[in-house]
Order: C-alpha cells, then sequence, then structure tokens
C-alpha cells in the first residue's frame, strides 16, 4: 500500500509543512529511508540527521525550517509512528474464527465469540477462552485455566492448567507458564519436590515474549500485574507478584516470592534473588544482582546491586587500582627515608 | 476437600494441641492464611508471626506456649506440608492410559503398562517408553530414545534420538534435551560443525524445568547424575558430567566437558566455562563465573569466581575505593610537607 | 560399523605408521578411547597422554616417535576427526521426502524436491521451503517465510511471518525467530508496542542452537551474517545486525539496533545493550557486558567491559583491596608519628 503524503497527513491528523504529493508506503529510520518512506524525528538530535535523510517525508514534532522534505507535524512523534507502522503493516491472511479441525479440544471448553484455535493447539477440560483470543498453533492450554478477550497466544506456547489471563495479554511462541517452581525440601537426604498448588494470574494487557518461563505458585498466585512488559528468555520464581506497568528486559530472573511494585525497571540480564521487595518507579541497570530489598525510586547496579552513584564510582576508580597500589609503595619508600632522617638524626 | 483439623492431624500423624473441630482446605504462608487454611512454621523464626497470623491451625516441630490457634506437632515440618500440598492439591483429570489417537508413534516403540502418550505428540521409531511414564501433548521424542518409568515429560518438550532417561524423570515444558552441542572446527577458514555421536544420559529421579537445553555429546555421553534438580532456562554444554543431587538455578550455564561432582550448588546465573571441575559439595553464588576448577566443599562468588570470604571483602571495599583514594592523596601531601620541612632544616 | 585401521586410513587419505589390522568401530578422547576406538591428537600437548591411552589408533598431525599405537598421520586433525565422526555415526532412518499426512499446509505454498515436513508441523500460506531441506515435527513456519535449500528446521521451532533464510541453515529444537522486538513507546502512561513490519533474514550456513531467540525487526531487518553460529539460549534483538562468521557462545543475549561486524566473537552470559557497534573480530569474554560500541580487534572484559588486559589486572588487585587498605592505615599512622616528632623538635 502506497499513500501520497497529503493522504498520510490526513490519516495522522498531522499539519502537513511542505509538498503532499509524493507518495510513502513504509517508514523506516533517518539514516535507512529511501524517497518512498516515511521516516521520524522523535527528538531534536535527528534534525541534523534530516538533512542528510533521502526519506521521502518526516513525522516531526515541530517545523524544522530550511528542510527540503515535506514535513507531518504531530503532537505525539511516537503515537503517529505506531499508527503509520500500522498503516503499512504487511498484509497477512486475516484469522478465522473457530477451532481449527487438527486442534484437539477437551470437554467443558466455553470459546468466546471471534476467537480462534490453531492447527495443532491442544485445549484441555474446562478452559474458557474470551472473546476475539487467538490461540496459535502447536499451543498447550492446561485443565481449567481462564484466557481473557483479545488475547495472542503465539505458537508452541505451553500454559499449564489452572491458570488466569486477562484481556489484551499476548505471550509469544515457545514460552511456559504455570510449570512448577524449583521448590525443593531435604526429606531423609533427598530433594523433595514441594507440590505447587496455586496458579498465575497474569492481569490486562501483559505482553510477555518468547521462551520465558513464568513458574506457578506453591500456594496463590504468582502474578503479572496490568500491563507489564517481558522481554524474550525471563525467568519469574514461583510465588513472586509483580505489579503494573513494569518493563522486564531480556534474560532477566527473578527468584520465587519477590514483590515489585508498580513501574519498575530491570534491564536485560538482572538477577533478583528470592524473598526480595522492590519499591514503585526502582531501576536496576543491566547485569546487576539485586541481593537486598530496594526501597521505591532506588536506581543500583552492580553485583551485588548498590546504588548506581556508588557503583559507577566505583567502577571508575576500578581501572585506577593498580596505579593507586603504585602510589602506596611509592609513599611507603619515600616514608622509610624519612624515618631512617629522623633516626640518623636523633 | 475440607478436613477437621483433627482429621489432618490423623492424616500427618501429628500431636494435635488446641482444638481439632476447625475445618480447613488448603496450606498458605503464615502472612496469607485464612482461617480455613492450615500455615506451618518450619524454624523459629516465624513464631512471632504465628501470634497475628489468622490461619485455622499450624504445622509446627514444637509446641508453641500461649498461641491462640490449633498446633499440630510434627517431626518433620517439611515433610508434614508436602503431605498437607498434596491432601489439598487441585482436581485434575486422572491421566488416561495408551495413545492419544492424535500422536503420532512409529515402527518398533514400546509403550509401558499404565503409559500415556498425549495429544500430537511424535514418537520416532524404536523408542522405549517405561511403565506409567507420561508423554504430554505436543512432545518429540527421538529415535531409539529409551524412557524409564514414572517419567513425566511435559508438553512440547522436544527429546531427541539415542538418550537414556532413568525412572521417575521430570522435565518440564519446552525444554529440549540432546540437541548436538557447540562444537566447531575452524576448516579452510569455516566453522564446521564437529558431529556429536555421543547422546544425554538422564539418571533417576533427575527433574529439569523448562525451556532448558542439555546438549548431546560428542563421544559417549553428557551426564546427569540421579537426584539432580534443574531449575528453568539452563544449559548443560556437550560432554559435561554432572553427579547426582546436585542443585542448578535458573539461567545458568555450564560449558561443554565439564564434570561435577555430588551436591555440588550453582544458584542462579552462574556460568561455568568448559572443561571445568568442580568437587563433591561446592557452592557456587548466584551471577557468578568459574574460570578455574573448584576442591570439593569449596566455596566461590563473584565473576572471576574466587573464595567467597575473599569476594565478600573486596566487594565491602569496593564501596570504600573512593575514599580509600582520597586518603592516599592526603597522605601523599603530608610526607610532601614533611620533606620539605627536612629539606628546609638540612 | 567397524572398519580396519588400514581401512580408515585409505578413507581418511592418511599415512599409517604401525599395524593396520585392529578394528575400529567409534571415536572418543585420548582419555576414555578403548581398543576399538580410534582418538586424536590435535596438539603436541596430548603426546604424553597418548602413551597412556588404551586407544586402538590415534589421528595424528605428525609421527610421535616409539609410540605403541598405529597412527594415522593426516594434514588436519579437525578435518580428519570430522570425517571419522561422520564414518562413525549412529545409523538413523532416512529422512522420507514429501509432507507427513499428519502436517498442515496452507494455500500458495511451494516445497522443494527431496525436501521433507515432518508430522504435526504447520506451514502458513505462502511459504517456500527450497529442496533437500528438512521441517522437523511440531514447527511452525509463517507466511510467507522463505526457507533455502538443505536446511534442517528442528522439532518445535517456530518461525514467524515474512522471514527469510538461507541455504544450510540449521535451527535446533524450541527456537523462536522473527518474534516481535521489544519496543515500546509511553504513550498516555502506558507501555505501547510498537508494531514491528520488518522481518528476519538469515544468511547461508548459519547455525542456530536451541530455545534460542531472534526479534524480527521494526523496518528493514533483523539480520545474521553468513556462516555465524549461534549457542543455546541467545536472544538477538529487533533490528541488530550481524556480520559473517561470528561465534555467539550461550545465554548471550545482544540488544536491539546493535550492529557487529565480521568474525565477532561473544563468549557464554556477555550482555550488549541497544545501538552499539562491534568491529570485526572483536573478543568478548564471558558475562561481560559492552555498554560502548568497540573497535576492530578489541578484546575486552568485565562489567562495564574494558581492555581485557586493564580488566585482568583489575581482577589481580581485587583480591588484594583489604591488604591495601591496611597499608594505607599503617602509613598513616607512621606519618603521625613523624609530624608528631617534627612538632615536637620545632
Amino acid at each position: 500500500m502506497e499513500l501520497t503524503i497529503s493522504q498520510l497527513a490526513e490519516k495522522l491528523g498531522a499539519k502537513l509543512a511542505g509538498s503532499g504529493s509524493g507518495k510513502v508506503g513504509a517508514a523506516n529510520s533517518v539514516a535507512l529511508a529511501q524517497s518512498n518512506e516515511v521516516t521520524f524525528a522523535g527528538s531534536k538530535k535527528f534534525f541534523p540527521l534530516l538533512r542528510q535523510s533521502k526519506a521521502g517525508a518526516v513525522i516531526i514534532g515541530q517545523q524544522v525550517e530550511n528542510l527540503r522534505m515535506p514535513q507531518l507535524i504531530v503532537g505525539n512523534v511516537d503515537a503517529a509512528l505506531i499508527n503509520v507502522l500500522n498503516l503499512f503493516a504487511p498484509k497477512l491472511k486475516d484469522v478465522p474464527e473457530g477451532i481449527d479441525p487438527t486442534a484437539k479440544t477437551g470437554q467443558d471448553v466455553k470459546i468466546g465469540k471471534g476467537a480462534y484455535i490453531g492447527p495443532k493447539a491442544v485445549i484441555d477440560d474446562g478452559v474458557e477462552i474470551g472473546k476475539d483470543t487467538i490461540v496459535h498453533s502447536g499451543s498447550k492450554i492446561g485443565q481449567n485455566t481462564k484466557i481473557g478477550e483479545s488475547c495472542q497466544i503465539h505458537s508452541n506456547v505451553v500454559i499449564y492448567h489452572n491458570c488466569q489471563l486477562g484481556n489484551n495479554v499476548i505471550i509469544q511462541a515457545n514460552s511456559t507458564i504455570g510449570s512448577v517452581g524449583y521448590g525443593y525440601a531435604l526429606i531423609d537426604g533427598k530433594h523433595t519436590l514441594i507440590p505447587h498448588n496455586g496458579g498465575v494470574v497474569i492481569e490486562d494487557c501483559v505482553e510477555i515474549g518468547a521462551n520465558c518461563c513464568v513458574d506457578r505458585a506453591k500456594f496463590n498466585n504468582t502474578v503479572i500485574g496490568a500491563g507489564t512488559k517481558i522481554d524474550n528468555l525471563v525467568q519469574i520464581g514461583h510465588n513472586t507478584v509483580i505489579g503494573k506497568c513494569c518493563l522486564i528486559v531480556g534474560q532477566t530472573g527473578i527468584a520465587g516470592s519477590c514483590k515489585l511494585g508498580d513501574g519498575v525497571v530491570l534491564s536485560g540480564q538482572v538477577g533478583v534473588i528470592d524473598n526480595i521487595d522492590i519499591g514503585d518507579g526502582a531501576m536496576i541497570a543491566a547485569k546487576s544482582t539485586v541481593f537486598k530489598s530496594l526501597e521505591a525510586g532506588g536506581k543500583v547496579m552492580g553485583t551485588p546491586a548498590i546504588d548506581s552513584r556508588l557503583e559507577l564510582r566505583a567502577i571508575a576508580f576500578r581501572k585506577r587500582l593498580p596505579e593507586l597500589s603504585k602510589q602506596l609503595r611509592d609513599l611507603t619508600s619515600r616514608i622509610e627515608r624519612l624515618e631512617s632522617s629522623k633516626d640518623n638524626k636523633s
């Protein structure tokens, strides 16, 4: 699909500065966009690059003077970009409604209107799937699990029994929800698995990446709060309760029985040991390991994670360690000289 | 299901102190348990919390004086908790016996009595499945692989050809057993995969979490020793041999050709490079990276991992680095003053 | 299968030193090989071990004097080992040609000659599969994705729509290719997913391990360059472009919009934050975290990653920190003594 720049301006509710006659059919970055693509400048740092860009037009928050290319001036560049990407999304076949004949569904299964169960999916007894939800091919939904409306469960996802998903939840391919947590008791010298009678609750608008694991709870539920977004290959331990609108980046692991507030940000490859409380809005830098509970708004980094400013100073000194040691040796010999000169005098 | 506290005491072989007439139908933590739930106190640190707990009863190792709630006094609290959780486990449909009609099985497949092959599972030629073993939906068992008795292979697990699993093995969803290891030789300037003719041996009572990878061996076998428990998203490299009753926590990776003794504990996100020997009972702290072989009973942490006491002291000094540097500058100027005063005198 | 050592020498084009009459049927390491197995010595460090080895013969680059066992002298030991492993590979059933009747294929699907689609696989509309490519059981290939010739897509892999794979690509079980990347914009206080209109391009001879994730691009493509080899549980972020013949070891994560040159080596559990450039041939040590772009040939380690020599020196001093602090205290008191003695004199 292609649109003239005028048409695009109209669809975005944008003010157009420059010619509206060119045509664009895709979005692209400032550096890579071609004349049939629209680019975007979310902040002023992109303005100089725009002068070299080959893009056919730019979506921008304020008009830039003396710019060759047509400008689509909008209130929110990110929101306009999302609109543009949806306009130019690659055409895919409409998802049908109903149950693919190669899927297998158990007894007492309820499937909402507009919902679709893909090929080779396995839906166990007592499952409920809300309207307009898509369960893609090869997925498994365990007994009595309830999935809300307009969710997308991608291919080969496994959701165990007795889990609850809200509305507008997305789970990408090959993720596992509701596996038994890593809880063992040493009984007669053997590590013995503690049964996990609880479940997993995933609230509205949660999005979970590919190849993630969310373990079920021993009692009650492991909870992922509404609006929280989780990247790929993330591990969420049993009984952990995560607040709303958190961001959890790839390969991060949160052990069992942790409690995260709202708006917490965990960068990539972070580790959080078990039974930790993390307050609202705390931010944890990439690769850090959290061994102590953290107040709201705290910013930490390192292993063990400490206040980010302290850690940044420690990092700066890390490189100077050999030099400090040399200074120490130097001072020692100067003191020895002073001491011996004093001794000589006395 | 609900039981009176007297009935529960009888089932647990517990001594009951207090009224046995209340009813409970679930277990829960001290903090969250309600009047229709039983809680447990595995150590004295929970005793003060018990006084505020709303639980209907407590499983406890020794009687606490002046406690309002009925006490179920047992020899082993953990074992009693496991019993209780099994008593109150959510009711699921009985697993049937035999092969689901939507599974596909090859030639010369042997399936033991009481075993079950779930929907959409694919069982290749020459596979043997022991009695009472369950292969859940969507799993793939490769050629000539032998699985023992009473195992649980959860949904969408892939086990490649020529692997051997003992009895009572559990593998959770989306894990991969027997993939080709990461072994390349540079031939004519190209990284060329070294064929992996070996397999994987998983001994009795091993439990492996979700989305794990255990690579097959170049020669002989990658081995996971009896009773070893592995958490989610763990990587075990080719030809690595792991001893008995080890604990390997989430997102840990062990590279190829390592040898772990018995009872080794690797916390979360640990890395072990290739060709490392780790002695019996060694413990490696979370996020550590092991670059050197480790004696039995060793306790290490950090990257590279060093003796835990040394690392803890280094960590304590890490925060003091800027201060040490300031002290050094201060001493330097004091020495300069001393030196110049000496010069003036001579 | 067994061969006499003479037959093996002939097949390898090796010069035989010693008796050719013994028989071998497998390869094994110097330490473990038995009399019916051939071993190999890729470097001189193995020569002493050879004298104790029970192997029936050794593949070696230059003849060793006074060695009891027959020697197969070859120009390239690694290449010969690969040949031997292929000769002695366990016999598996020939992969058939065509589409398994339990697979599901959509409309306008093109399957090349000699290709095979395994049981329970799901091939969406418009997919093209090149000749001699194998799509193993339970895999899902999304709409319009094109896979080249002689590829192996192992069981339960998910490849989303509009991805392109070259020839001789291997993807191991449970990996996910083309999932939506972790890109959110904060719109009206909500993290809102940015649509990902781009795809993934995987060039010739790329090999990807088990349970990996390669995210699709927002615009254009995420690219894995020809000959790059990726281990298990690796994460490749959206829009990242990886060069040719890179090695990316297990559990490493590369965030979005990075650019790696050719021949880059990332060891295990490495993290690379977003928008990083890494030059040709750079090497990053295990568990390091790369926060800054890196020149060609750079060698870095640590978190944050710095020049490896600097980091190794910092590590050496890390253990000495408590000792340095003690020295500093000692010097301080000696200076105090000097100062007070000076004061006494004046």
